[in-house]
C-alpha cells in the first residue's frame, strides 16, 4: 500500500507585496525562506493541540499597504523639515508612511504583532539619509539646539526595541550612505568603516583582500552574529553583539580599537592603540551606548588571517546537561586556545534539534539511546575550529578528549556542517509560525560557571509552568569565566498584554536566579527598566552622568534607552491587540 | 705573567641605615642587590669618560635619618586627625616624619634624587593604614564632607608620581591590612582579593591552591611586572600595567571581572560576567583611574591554569630591528596563539645586553658577526611560551619557523634562562649607577605596527642628541595590532632641572611621533600635563564629567592626576637640587 503523502501547509514561499506591513515585519531578505520540516510541524501540532486544519487557513499576514492610522507625535514644524532638507538634500529625506513606519520598526515579537494587524507602534516624523559625518554633525547640531529627537537605524534587526523612536522627530537611516570601508590596513591588521556598512559588504571586502587591496593575506571580521546579513557594524558596537564564532575571535566589543563619534558635546575619534596606559578609556565608555550618547558614525576594527580551510568540526552527544556544560567548562580553562564555534544544546532543544534534523526514529537514535544517551536527558554539542592549521588541529585534537573524558559520544562533523548551512536561516520561521498564529520569541543572558545551572533551571522552570510552551535552551558563546544562556521559548497567546506579561517575567526571572539582563542583544527600551535594579543606583548614576555630559537636552535616543528617562513601554497604547491571531 | 684583578666599585651590599633616606628609596628588599658586570662598568666609563677613581667615592647615599626639614602643607586640624584615629584606631594612625616621608615617595627619578640630599617631594600630614572598606568608607565620607585630600600607597612603586600627595591631607596605606584574599573560586576560575595585596602573595596562593582551596590545579595570576614582587593588586588595575607575560595572559586590565569601589557617590562592587550587553561598563570605566575616582578595595580576577613545566625557551638574533619587528608580527598575527614571554632589543640595548651577559667578544660573538649579525645593526629576541603541553610546543614550532623566515638565528634557550633569573632584579642597579652619579631612567609608550619604526626613531634620534647618552630600546608586549617601546637612557645630569628638562622633552617627542602617553606605567601626574592635547578636549571632558560625579569637591588623589586639575610639576620647588651628584 503506497503511503499516503502527509500534509504539508502551504508555508509561504512569496515575497511580501510591495508597501506592504509584511514587507517590514518580514525577516531578513523578501525572497529568503526556512520553513518548519516535518518533524518540527508534527511537534507544534502536538504542543500546541492543533491539527492539520488549523494549518490551512494563515492569521494576519500583514499583506496590507502601510497605511498610519492613528496620531503619532508630529514634533517638527514644516521650518525645522525645510532646514534638515537643507542640510542633506531633498532626496535624502522621507516623509512617507511607508518609510516612517519601515524605519521606526525592529524586530521585536510586538512590533510584529503590531504591523500584522496594521498598526504600528511609536514613529518618527522624520527620515533622514546622511551622507557622510558632516551631514550628522549639523544635524545634531541642530538637534541639539531644537531639542529634537534623534534615533538612528542600522540594519534594523533590534529585537529590545533600540530603534524605536518613542519620542518622535529624526531617525537617521545609517546603512543608505555611510556604508563605505575607509581604510584597510594590513600592517596594523585592522578595517576602518563606516557603522552603517553591513556584515557581508565588510566580510567580503575582507576576504577578497588580496584581489582588492593587494594584501598578503585574505581576512575576516570574526563576527557573525545570527542577523549577521541584515546588521550593520554600528548595531555590533552599540548593542554590544556577539558573533557565532565569539569563543575564539571575542565579541564584538573585543574587536573595537577605534571610534569616532558625533555628540551634542562634540566630535571625536579615540585612538588606535591596542593598548595604553593613559587613564579611562573614551573607547571602552561609549561601546554599548546604544546610541544615548550620540551618533558612531565610523569604526576600527581588529581583523583576523582567514583560513577556514583549516576548519575541523565536531560534534558530540553527551548523557546529561551537566555533563555537556563541564566538557565546555574544561574546553575553555584549558590553556589550548579555543574551538570559534562552540554550541551546547539542552535536553529539549536537543530533543527538538534531533527532530529537526530528521534524526529521531532513525538507527542512529537507537544506537545513541541503547548507549545510554537517553531522550530529554542528552545533550548535542557541536563545534569547529579555527586558526593557523596545526593551531587549529591541536584545538580540535583537545576539544575531543575533552570531550571523551566527560561521556561525549562523536556524532562526526556532519551535525555541525548541517548547522553552518543554516546558520543565518532559523530566524526565518518566525513568520511561518506566526502566520498560523504561533509565537516565538527568545531572550539571553550572560552567566558565571557557577550560577549557570541555578539560572537556566530557574528560568526553565517559570517558562515551563506555562502549559503548552516549548523552552529550548542553548549555551554559544564560552569564556574560561563563564557562558551565555539563550532561551527559545514557543508557544500560543491570547493577547500582546498575555504575552508581555509572560515576556516580563522571565527577564525578572534571568535577573533574579542571577543572569545577566542581556548577554549580546542588548537592553534597547525594552529591557532598560530593570537597569537600575540590576546595576546597582550607584553604577546606574555613572552611566546618567555621562549622558548628562554628551547629551544634556536629551535628543539622543531618548525615552528608555539603559534606563535614562524610563518610559512606558512602548506599543502598551494597542496592548489589548492580539498577536498574529 | 698573572693578570691583574681589574678594579671593581665597592658597590654597596649592605642594607640601608633603619629610618635613613636611603631606606625609603632604595628599589625593592633591603638585602636585595644586583650589581653592574665588568662589561657593563667598562661601559659606564667609557660612556661618561670617567676612570676608577670617578667609582671610589659615593655621592649622595642618603644615609641620615629622616628629619622633614621644610614646612609641608599642614592642612589637618587635630580635630580632623582625632577623628581619623577613632575611625581606625591609633595603632593605625602614623604622623612621625619617617612615615610621612615613606608613604608620600613613589620611585620616579627626582624623587630618589631629591631624598638624596635629605630634601622630600609633598608630603601627607596623616598616614592612615584601613583595616578593611568599612574604615575607607567612614573615612572617604568624613574626607569628603570635610574637603580633606585623600591619596593611596599601595607598593609604592609609581614611577609617574602617582601617589605624590601634592596637596598634603591623608594617605591611606592599602598594603598593611588590605591584603587578603577573600574567595577563591575555581569553577569560575577567579579569584578576589583586597587591593592591597603584593603580587608574590597572591601567586603564591594560586600556586599553592590544590592545598590551600583543594583545588583540582594549581593556578597563575598570568601578571608579572618588573615591579611584581612590590607592588598591589590594586596598582596594576589602576594604573593599567602589564606584566612580562603579557602578549599570552593579557594586560592587567584584562583580567579584571569585577571591582569593589569606595568612592564620595557612593560605594559599589560591579558585576561578575565573563561578558554582558548592558551598556558601558562601570567595570571598564574605572580601570586606570588612579584613584582619581574613588578607592578600589576589592577585585575579582581571572586566573589561569599553571603549567610551568610546558615551558619553550627561545631566543634569537636578527640582522637588524626591522627583522626582528616583523617576525614578532607575525608571531602576533599568525593565529595561533601567543607566546607568553616575548622582547626584541633594537642595536643598542642588544649590543650592552651581549656585553651585560658577557658574550661579547666570545667565539659565539665572532660567529654570530661573521655570519652577518653586525654589532649596532643586529638584535636579540628572548621568549617563552605557556599553556597546555601541546598547545605551548605548537606555538614554539610556530614561532621558530617565522623567526627563521625573517633570517633570525636560534641562539638557544640559555638567554632566556638568564633573563628568568633576573627578570624582576633590573631595578636594584639603579641605586650603585646613582650612587656613582650617574642616571638611568625609563619611559615608554604603546605604538600601533605602522608608527612603531617613526616613534623609535624620533624618541631616540632626540636621546642621542644628547652627547654622552645611552638609549636602551626594547619591545616586550605584543598584540596582533601593535606593540611597546620602552626606552631606557642614562646619563649624567648637571641638576634635576637639566635632568627633568630632558625627560619632559623625551614624553613630548613619544608623543608627536604617535605614541601614546604611556603604554603600562599610567599617566600619574608626571605625564598628565598632556593628557588633554594627547586624547583632545573632547575626550578629556568625558573623563572630567566622570571626575566631576564621583568626586565633586575634587578630594580624590588631586593635584594633577590624569590631567584633571593641572598643577606646577610637584617638586619644583627644589628644581636646583642635583641628582645624585
Amino acid at each position: 500500500m503506497k503511503k499516503k503523502q502527509p500534509f504539508q501547509p502551504d508555508w509561504r514561499k512569496t515575497p511580501p507585496e510591495p508597501l506592504s506591513f509584511r514587507s517590514i515585519f518580514k525577516w531578513g531578505a523578501p525572497d529568503g525562506f526556512k520553513h518548519p520540516n516535518h518533524g518540527l510541524y508534527e511537534l507544534l501540532k502536538s504542543t500546541f493541540s492543533m491539527n492539520d486544519g488549523h494549518f490551512s487557513t494563515k492569521q494576519n499576514e500583514g499583506n496590507s499597504t502601510v497605511a498610519v492610522n492613528k496620531k503619532t507625535p508630529a514634533i517638527l514644524s514644516d521650518e525645522q523639515i525645510q532646514t534638515l532638507e537643507n542640510i542633506v538634500g531633498k532626496t535624502n529625506i522621507n516623509t512617507d508612511d511607508y518609510a516612517r513606519v519601515k524605519y521606526s520598526t525592529g524586530k521585536t515579537m510586538e512590533e510584529i504583532a503590531l504591523l500584522r494587524e496594521g498598526g504600528t507602534g511609536p514613529l518618527c516624523d522624520l527620515v533622514v539619509h546622511p551622507r557622510n559625518k558632516d551631514d550628522i554633525r549639523q544635524i545634531v547640531a541642530y538637534a541639539h539646539e531644537q531639542r529634537i529627537p534623534v534615533y538612528t537605524f542600522g540594519g534594523g534587526s533590534s529585537v529590545t526595541l533600540g530603534l524605536t523612536p518613542v519620542k518622535g522627530g529624526i531617525t537617521l537611516v545609517m546603512s543608505t550612505h555611510m556604508n563605505k570601508i575607509t581604510e584597510f590596513n594590513e600592517t596594523n591588521q585592522t578595517i576602518t568603516a563606516e557603522s552603517g556598512i553591513m556584515g557581508p559588504e565588510l566580510e567580503q571586502a575582507l576576504n577578497r583582500a588580496p584581489v582588492l587591496y593587494n594584501s598578503k593575506h585574505p581576512y575576516t571580521c570574526g563576527h557573525f552574529p545570527q542577523s549577521f546579513e541584515f546588521s550593520t557594524l554600528g548595531g555590533w558596537i552599540l548593542a554590544k553583539g556577539s558573533g557565532q564564532q565569539s569563543s575564539y575571535y571575542g565579541d564584538a566589543c573585543d574587536m573595537v580599537i577605534s571610534q569616532e563619534y558625533v555628540t551634542p558635546a562634540g566630535s571625536f575619534k579615540t585612538m588606535d592603540y591596542p593598548s595604553t596606559a593613559t587613564g579611562p578609556m573614551v573607547n571602552d565608555i561609549m561601546k554599548g551606548s546604544e546610541g544615548s550618547f550620540g551618533i558612531l558614525v565610523s569604526a576600527t576594527m581588529k581583523i583576523f588571517r582567514h583560513m577556514p580551510q583549516n576548519r575541523h568540526r565536531f560534534s558530540f552527544i553527551f548523557p546529561s546537561f551537566a555533563d555537556a556544560v563541564n566538557a565546555c567548562r574544561d574546553i575553555s580553562q584549558g590553556e589550548f586556545g579555543m574551538p570559534s564555534v562552540l554550541r551546547i544544546s539542552d535536553p529539549e532543544e536537543t530533543w527538538i534539534g534531533l527532530k529537526q534534523h530528521g534524526i529521531e526514529g532513525t538507527v542512529l537514535d537507537k544506537i545513541i539511546t541503547y548507549k545510554g544517551y537517553k531522550p530529554m536527558e542528552r545533550c548535542l554539542m557541536i563545534g569547529h575550529t579555527e586558526g593557523e592549521a596545526s593551531f587549529s588541529r591541536g584545538v580540535y585534537r583537545s576539544v575531543k578528549k575533552i570531550c571523551r573524558h566527560h561521556r561525549g559520544m562523536t556524532l562526526t562533523g556532519y551535525p555541525v556542517r548541517k548547522w553552518e548551512k543554516g546558520k543565518f536561516a532559523d530566524p526565518y520561521m518566525r513568520e511561518d509560525l506566526n502566520d498560523f498564529g504561533i509565537t516565538i520569541d527568545t531572550l539571553e543572558t550572560g552567566v558565571t560557571w557557577d550560577r549557570l545551572h541555578k539560572v537556566h533551571l530557574e528560568v526553565r522552570e517559570f517558562i515551563k509552568s506555562r502549559p503548552q510552551t516549548l523552552c529550548l535552551t542553548h549555551c554559544s558563546h564560552f569564556y574560561s569565566q563563564g557562558t551565555n544562556l539563550y532561551f527559545i521559548f514557543i508557544g500560543k497567546f491570547q493577547s500582546t498584554a498575555e504575552y508581555k506579561a509572560f515576556q516580563v517575567e522571565i527577564i525578572d526571572r534571568i535577573e533574579r536566579s542571577g543572569g545577566s539582563l542581556s548577554h549580546h542583544h542588548g537592553v534597547g527600551k525594552m529591557i532598560s527598566p530593570l537597569m537600575e535594579r540590576h546595576l546597582g543606583k550607584e553604577q546606574m548614576e555613572v552611566l546618567k552622568a555621562l549622558k548628562k555630559h554628551f547629551d544634556p537636552e536629551n535628543i539622543m535616543n531618548p525615552g528608555g534607552t539603559l534606563g535614562f528617562d524610563p518610559q512606558e513601554p512602548p506599543g502598551i497604547q494597542q496592548e489589548n491587540a492580539k498577536i498574529s491571531g
